[in-house]
């Protein structure tokens, strides 16, 4: 089952090789922890504090691609964990049919931040419940 | 009037913030110098030299979903300066018509270094002459 989430906060490090980003459930209180690289991380973190942009960046200009070849952007999912990593989808309705195209999570939230209202964010249930596992032994997946 | 052009060297220094990416003419010895970003910069650099990428980075998801959204990659354009900072398109085949889509030159590039083949690369004229006068004083124009 598919559970609405929300992003809930950005934790950037310096020390850190790898960038902290957490979701809430929206009707809930449980988490989703997903470790993602420095230049991901940023780019997600600019456009929720909707810093100026002068030049559309790489999220953006996926964003105006997707609408310029007729696409509307409707939704991101992360569906699944294999070997400690968890991989996405990015859903685009176009021509009265759905796409999904698979990304990284990193690259799927930036995209649903880019856009104006943010994009629905599915989380599959299993994920979330294996997060808070392995959130107890201060543990969590790798994006990259 | 557009000219081709082709990839001819990337300059990464971890002293200077911007990083280098020359274009030579392709059938001539005529140079266009842009700089970029680190971030854009390595991920043209790792394409060139067919890094293996174990994941779907940012510019692959890009020409993932042009391809999902049944489009067909054309070829670049970087087609205009202002206040010192080049302008591109990339160009796009979908449905009988094609569309140009505004971006970084960085973004142009790494995208037409994503494909296989390389995408053409076409550059406005007048741009290469102004590049050639500018390389004389050592400076050049920023992409950021």
């Amino acid at each position: 089952m598919l559970v609405p989430m929300t992003l809930h906060r950005i934790i950037i490090s310096e020390i850190l090789e790898q960038q902290t980003i957490d979701l809430v459930e929206k009707d809930g209180d449980r988490k989703l922890r997903i470790f993602i690289g420095i230049f991901e991380a940023t780019s997600i973190e600019r456009r929720v504090r909707k810093a100026p942009r002068p030049r559309p960046l790489t999220h953006d200009l996926l964003v105006n691609m997707v609408q310029s070849l007729g696409g509307e952007l409707d939704s991101i999912l992360i569906d699944s964990l294999e070997n400690r990593t968890y991989f996405a989808k990015i859903r685009v309705r176009i021509g009265g049919s759905t796409v999904d195209v698979d990304a990284r999570p990193s690259d799927a939230i930036a995209v649903a931040v880019t856009c104006q209202p943010t994009l629905p964010i599915w989380v599959e249930e299993s994920l979330i419940e294996d997060s808070l596992d392995e959130e107890e032994d201060t543990e969590g997946s790798d994006d990259d």
